[in-house]
């Protein structure tokens, strides 16, 4: 007779776990008969019903079977590997920690968290258990409306409502771009440029080509040459070069696309932090058939705020309905109704220009520092937005001015760190992106000459 | 002399915008000479200023140059494209409604509202700016450690939290396991089955091999012969079928698995649906290092909280952290907290139970309803979790019976409908998703003979 000893309040289940695990590693062997219900029930002091029921788990998973009126009997299982499993090392999550880190990281500190939480809360009263429903695929419609708005105000671009799709941060609409434009397509990025750019399309697929960059931007002549039929582009500031593609490239660039049928993806990163002047005017508004406008929340907001948006040619939407309709929209809808609010209020754009004295001051204080080294030194890129470049043309590598950096406790790469395949590009010139970095932090810096 | 109209309080912009309009529609040419600063000052009767910084914004995106001592001159912009833009239709985004739907929806009467939003406040005011850091790729550690401690009380796994990953939803997460094991893998598929999944796999890039079900679930001879290296199952609760995969199935696939080097993802989107007796023991707890554990909150809680889970195999997991160890987790914190403090709070698991309640009250409704309709029908998979089948001997069709059944406000599915190749079904079959109807909706079902 089976002998179980069966302990707290879910007799059954117990029950149930131990005859499993006995029929698992073989102690049960198939076609072994067991006790009837009332036999094992008395045996083990339980109730009928108790050892019914654990009977009927069993038989609903394949273990035992009932012969009709004859009893229980085990079933064949073939479990062989059960017990023998693979013994992994504890991966390692997190990475090496610098005193001031000028390739990663945003800062919050500035966020208006405390207008976000009353938005929060406001939205949780106000729309209740609507923030249960289902979103359509391309976003709520009262965000989607909000962001047009503020591409207008922002932006100056005149967009339809409509064609802007909400999505769960940039990467996440890139796979969507390279599932709507196909896998065959190739996709022109900018080299030297952003490895989680073109690391994204390949992982969703698709094949990229590098584009070389000059003082005028991506190289035309490449991009025409390439046979690609997507081009990803910062038309405004260019990473880490900070080119800017004049009006005559951008032109040339969309008659590129009308004549191969391709797209241009904007990506519009960080025009909102153009320290000089008005934010540059985007492709998107010179021809919005072959521009496919996009940006983020996550580098303007906050790093946890999984959100961007893309505006969507009109042809490129109606497929995208086609593809996607059945879908729902992977951000929730109160993050998206609270974001509605903080445009429509203005609370943004306030926390933008908050935002973009703070980083001139940070800027300020970098070129401050970058002048008192003691070493020569050339700022490039002087208009840019959230990053700077500084050249020491008496470093003699740019490993050199990296290991110095980090004796001093600076992160920092040097621009042939973003080279996604050979090109020529400025050497001995360090990427300093500041936008993770404080303003003591840049005071504190104390490099040993 | 140019002349425009300078309203506002914007005149600077306001210049500029004009004068690049003129430059894109060929008003002004190439190599023309544009007035000096302060003639074009005099003439709009605005400050020299406001001339000198359009020409600025002017220069910074290519529309003009400066040539030293001799004046400002239009660019070359080439932009013939510009003003010609493709027209297109309104795409209609709305699909008919129909008075009872047994195909899509989801309730959300049900959800503990009034308990999430204090959870939300509670969450708002307990991590304050912490909710803007950045969230690791697998999600956030409390939400990954209530999860693996929420799968050991409800459905007897034992994992460790280090290998949940959460994502923005289950065809979210498809789309990075298609990602994680590589386009040139085959996925076999359930057929019949839910589209979607065959669809997202496609989308992704994957090749899909599509297997017959039949009383015990997927047929596995058919795996084995399908070339597949990944398997996408639902041994607990087929859809649409209803099929539950015995033990020794799941053993047998395992085997499988093991042999060919590949992985079974065991989508259990409805397990804690089943309405008699515990959820079924899943094929993880079998095999650890072949099953790719897979959930979702979307059915269990609301469509809105785009929310999955899945648990990865130690050495997969390894390999994910050097995939997409530099990548966020695209749900935001805060709604990871708050679902973390619902289910350590034992939320959830009420919820459950009360939604499992009211699962079989409908059920028990639709029944009913099924026996008074005076045609000969039969249940399929009475013990199944959110939808079952009823089968019409004596109707001409499958067409018939969705004819009908329109007529009655009611829109169904049969089997043959989720078919994604040919393969043999149950016919004259209808699937009664009971998921997003309410009971009033049920009782007040009149179909005429």
């Amino acid at each position: 007779m089976l002998t179980y000893n069966l302990k707290g309040k879910n007799k059954y289940y117990t029950l149930y776990s131990l005859i499993r695990d006995d029929i698992l590693c073989g102690k049960l062997k198939r076609g072994e008969r067991l006790p009837s219900k009332r036999a094992l029930a008395e045996e083990l002091s339980v109730s009928v019903v108790t050892v019914q029921t654990a009977y009927e788990q069993l038989i609903a998973e394949g273990y035992i079977y009932s012969a009709e009126r004859n009893g229980y009997f085990v079933a064949e299982v073939n479990a062989d590997f059960y017990g023998k499993r693979e013994i992994s090392l504890p991966p390692e999550e997190r990475e090496k920690k610098f005193a001031v880190d000028f390739v990663n990281g945003a800062r919050t500190e500035l966020f208006p968290f405390s207008v976000w939480a009353r938005l929060m809360r406001k939205v949780l009263s106000d729309c209740g258990e609507h923030l249960l429903e289902r979103v359509p695929c391309s976003g709520d419609a009262e965000l989607r409306r909000a962001v047009a708005s503020y591409l207008y105000r922002a932006r100056a671009i005149d967009v339809e409502p409509r064609y802007v799709v909400i999505g769960a941060g940039a990467e996440y609409l890139y796979g969507i771009i390279v599932q709507l434009l196909g896998r065959d397509k190739v996709f022109a990025v900018e080299n030297p440029g952003h490895g989680k750019i073109s690391a994204t399309y390949r992982l969703n697929g698709a094949r990229c080509a590098y584009i070389g960059v000059n003082e005028e931007g991506v190289c035309c002549d490449e991009v025409e040459q390439s046979g690609a039929n997507v081009l990803h582009v910062s038309p405004s500031h260019q990473f880490p070069t900070g080119a800017v593609i004049p009006v005559s490239g951008r032109a040339r660039l969309i008659s590129w696309a009308n004549s191969c049928g391709g797209y241009i993806i904007e990506d519009d990163y960080d025009s909102e932090f153009r320290l000089v002047g008005k934010p540059l005017q985007c492709a998107y508004s010179l021809c919005s058939d072959r521009v496919i406008y996009m940006n983020t929340f996550s580098k303007s907001l906050a790093p946890s705020m999984r959100m961007g948006y893309m505006v969507l040619p009109p042809k490129l939407y109606e497929k995208y309905l086609k593809v996607f309709g059945h879908s729902a929209c992977a951000v929730p809808l109160f993050e998206q109704k609270t974001l509605a609010a903080m445009l429509d209020g203005g609370y943004f754009e306030r926390h933008i220009s908050r935002l973009k004295n703070y980083y001139r001051a940070l800027r300020q204080a970098a070129l401050e520092k970058a002048a008192n080294l003691g070493v020569r030194c050339t700022v490039i890129a002087p208009g840019s937005g959230l990053h700077m470049l500084l050249q020491f043309p008496d470093a003699p590598s740019d490993g050199y001015i990296k290991e110095r950096a980090a004796k001093a406790g600076l992160n920092l790469k040097c621009v042939s760190d973003y080279l996604l395949a050979p090109a020529p590009v400025p050497e001995r010139c360090a990427v300093i992106n500041y936008s993770g970095v404080s303003l003591e932090q840049i005071n504190a810096i104390n490099v040993l000459k």
